[in-house]
């Protein structure tokens, strides 16, 4: 149903919806989401890679972050080592990664390692268990702490521990902040667009009374103008 | 600790960091994230309007979404108004918005409208009862459904269902895919970074022994070399 230029799709628009148009609408409706590798290895010592767009930050002391596990789109093989071996690894996908980032989405046997398949490298560190990926330039160790079942949605919400950071200098600013453009991270969009991102605007933190001023203009500035 | 081009910091630096730092490491260690604005009204018919960056995906059939209450960063009132009335919108923040966007996440009285000290304008659509933004090109009406505690992190899990879907025309595919930059939706990095974002590849669903090639480039080919 049209409405001028606006689209009205309603809960039973949705449900009415063929299968794959609804998945391509629904993933792309949250906006942008970040692009991580999942690193694992299994008890056999078989190596598992796989792309996932859901990690959110959960909290900084202690440092946590989360992610959904959608059975339809995120190999089983990756959940089962993550909680059979208790460890795993995020590695920011970049620009000039991508294809082989999505690569390993495909649905490969358990004994294949995607690291492999993808050409992307294996890489250990400070004796961590579980696979880094060398070319990544944001990567994090994690300790697997729990799993929530999100029974509406039967997808699970998995927490971890942050054990270890590993990031390009050329990243990371004095006061913790990272510039993730700098290493060029990508975003991600549905289940197969990826991003190049751009800095626009940069905030104080707010405050009542005192609308924000683009920070990254204030900086740009000629001298006589600030 | 240094490793060559690339900093290592360990669980204890984290916990050793000063608060800000860490709030801005671990803020941005995830990578990219989706930039929405939760329009509610408080049960005395209170507006509020918060900022948040941890929407994500959980389902499409059902049609379901989930975000992060953090109780230090997003108001209590928003969550107040979204358990105690059932509803809530959703509203994308795009190029030129981020600015009123930002605001809304400074600590105004309750009784106070962020919309009316952002600038941002409430609108209603379709009899929903909750406060949609009306500059915003991509909205959500969700319907509030349920509330896990993530004890680790002692924050909020918060799972909707998506009862209605506004789209800008220009945004829509015919196969379901949204065109996010066709209205310039914004990503955020940290607590305080806003993004552009552009389109840089597009891949088909991957499949074992077929290595991804982007579409765009295809699609961009003169007709002689496809």
């Amino acid at each position: 149903m049209k409405k001028g230029k606006q689209i009205h799709i309603s809960r039973s628009d949705i449900e009415g919806m063929e299968k794959i148009k609804r998945l391509n609408l629904i993933n792309h409706i949250t906006g942008y989401k970040s692009a991580n590798l999942i690193g694992t290895k299994s008890k056999q010592g078989y190596l598992n890679l796989s792309i996932v767009s859901s990690v959110v930050h959960l909290s900084s002391a202690p440092a946590l972050i989360g992610f959904i596990q959608r059975p339809t789109t995120v190999p089983r093989h990756t959940y089962t080592n993550v909680v059979e071996t208790g460890v795993f690894t995020l590695n920011h996908v970049h620009e000039g990664l991508t294809d082989k980032a999505h690569y390993t989405s495909a649905k490969f046997d358990i004994k294949d390692s995607e690291f492999e398949h993808s050409g992307l490298k294996e890489e250990y560190l400070d004796g961590f268990p579980a696979p880094f990926v060398m070319e990544s330039k944001v990567k994090l160790a994690v300790r697997y702490l729990s799993t929530y079942e999100i029974s509406e949605s039967q997808t699970l919400f998995v927490v971890g521990s942050i054990e270890s950071i590993y990031i390009q200098n050329s990243a990371m600013k004095a006061n913790g902040q990272l510039d993730l453009t700098a290493v060029g991270t990508v975003a991600i969009s549905g289940l197969n667009n990826y991003h190049r991102v751009d800095q626009l605007a940069s905030y104080a933190y707010a405050r009542p009374g005192a609308f924000p001023t683009n920070l990254l203009q204030t900086i740009n500035m000629p001298d006589f103008v600030k």
